[in-house]
């Protein structure tokens, strides 16, 4: 990811061109991701740098899951899905690849959940699958930034 | 799950044994796993009986999410983990089958994600699984009691 001169979020390493933020809160906040699993996939992630999801103190806790509540509502919504999948992935050996802690929020529908070939290495009825980092075409920093054009006016 | 005459706790349509119960906060208890994939593999629920994730107050969302991080770095360190996996499968199509709000955590560790064969559906390095609830063998509540009184004592 390219380096921002002046953007106010970071990501781990990566400093995150603001095109990319959709909705901020006093201590977190939303972007679109990069390598999206399935539509509407997108991260939330605290202000403060932090690695381990034990770091953060209650009020980052509370703030961080809120929003995540609240977003996870909107963007199933925006999608047409009935269901969400949140994780954190916690550490090295939990596939944590961006040493930021950072909630996954991926919108679910029945027919993903049917049809493994749309899955792209998420899921499948049988054999739920959890791969949010397989090697996934970078997209373009004008498809992120019309992505979350679209999920801000969800909160206005 | 056998019906409990009595206990305050309710997980979806199974009344849950309070030996189960490890952990309880003002909004939010934790138990042990009648099927877990991964020793530590443990549940955080709110009280209320609530099915998705957005119908959780911020209260509840809050103490369910400090309480699960409190919980995690816990069963992580008693069981020599690095690393955790925080999941809610929050509606139908994404694998949910117990229609009431819980966080899974889920140690994880070095070896565990090299050695596909320790993992029970639930990961492996390049191509991580979240099958939290594939057909395993329901434990004993004796297994599960016993359990629970070792996590009890990592708060004590």
């Amino acid at each position: 990811m390219d380096t921002v001169a002046g953007s106010k979020y970071r990501f781990g390493p990566h400093e995150i061109d603001e095109r990319q933020v959709f909705r901020t809160s006093p201590l977190s906040f939303a972007i679109v991701n990069i390598r999206h699993t399935r539509p509407g996939h997108v991260l939330v992630c605290p202000k403060r740098l932090v690695k381990r999801f034990a770091d953060l103190s209650p009020d980052e806790t509370s703030d961080l899951w809120i929003m995540a509540k609240e977003i996870g509502a909107r963007v199933e919504q925006y999608h047409r899905a009935s269901s969400l999948t949140f994780t954190i992935q916690d550490g090295p050996h939990s596939g944590q690849t961006v040493p930021h802690v950072h909630v996954h929020i991926v919108p679910r529908r029945k027919e993903d959940f049917e049809n493994n070939d749309n899955n792209k290495g998420m899921m499948n009825a049988k054999n739920e699958t959890l791969d949010l980092d397989i090697e996934r075409k970078d997209r373009t920093m004008e498809e992120m930034a019309q992505e979350a054009k679209e999920y801000r006016a969800l909160f206005s």
